[in-house]
């Protein structure tokens, strides 16, 4: 019992990320997402979309990876994706964060997650690549969806859109297509600031 | 690019499970949770407890069924576990939702869901079986974590929980003793009412 014990202890301290607020809004607008139904839509999409990577992925390696990704905002909070002084710590706050936080798990479990967790931070495997294209596609679906409402409330440049989106094109050509369309779509709509 | 567009139309139709609210709360007993936040937490436990399954799983199956087994309340809403009259009407409801949320993917990915939908509904593999104990064990550990504030509120009895877990032991003999523990001490404080 000790063993399921930790791991339910880690269960409900990841409850938390059900209150970390992201600046992506819903499709209807009414509230922002959090973390937690941000990483559901992550890993619905993987299931769907993994036959666009252009690498072979593990769907499964995928899916944790996508699950558990935020877990360190948890303590580190989210920092917003054009937040420049806010990134430069940003690294620093998570890792202290992920070391707290995986090892409430039995030992083998939280060395497992925090090996996930700095692959995708690394982009180090075909999985890790594809996972941040998710990540990468899944606020600017909401953003498209919205009219382009938190990019609008935050100003964001087209410079710096696709700057984020430096690595898209080589964990997925395909949803890099997608992306670049949407882009140009929202930057004629006056939604994305053209520079 | 038809097929894409297909698959980026259901997942922001699903984008709605978010706003279906349930009658558990977080931890923080600051509201209640949603479809997709609850679904979330039964992925990240999927991963983790698979090694308490009765049966050997496929982790990724039973994944994609907890991730996806809620998607009919988008049309169905959601149907109080204790609500005896809506449960009635229930699979009746939830047929005819399946039917059209599946029907926007391409063909054979909609078709996938329906089945993995339908054996989750109907337990008819050692996934679905441990699917449904994570679905209802999930709930508990957050009542459990609340001094039971959603049984509570609706005045449950020990019988009608116990009959909600019939099939639990067949599906994690392990995890049906957790529940029962967890069971037993809080009709001891009295947030689970004894018959």
């Amino acid at each position: 019992m000790e063993r399921l014990k930790k791991q339910m202890e880690f269960i409900l301290e990841l409850d938390k990320l059900k209150k970390i607020q992201r600046q992506t809004y819903l499709r209807d607008e009414s509230r922002q997402e959090n973390d937690a139904e941000h990483s559901w839509h992550l890993a619905l999409m993987a299931i769907l979309l993994s036959e666009y990577a252009n690498e072979p992925v593990d769907t499964l390696k995928v899916i944790e990876m996508v699950l558990i990704h935020d877990a360190v905002e948890i303590d580190a909070g989210d920092t917003y994706a054009y937040d420049e002084k806010g990134n430069e710590s940003k690294r620093e706050r998570e890792e202290k964060a992920a070391n707290r936080i995986f090892s409430i798990l039995p030992k083998e479990q939280g060395e497992r997650f925090m090996k996930l967790w700095l692959e995708f931070e690394e982009g180090t495997s075909s999985e890790a690549r594809f996972a941040n294209v998710l990540d990468k596609i899944q606020p600017m679906m909401l953003n498209d969806a919205t009219n382009g409402r938190a990019w609008r409330e935050h100003q964001v440049k087209e410079t710096q859109i696709r700057k984020r989106h430096d690595a898209t094109p080589q964990g997925s050509l395909k949803l890099w297509e997608y992306a670049d369309e949407l882009i140009k779509r929202n930057v004629e709509k006056g939604n994305i600031i053209k520079e």
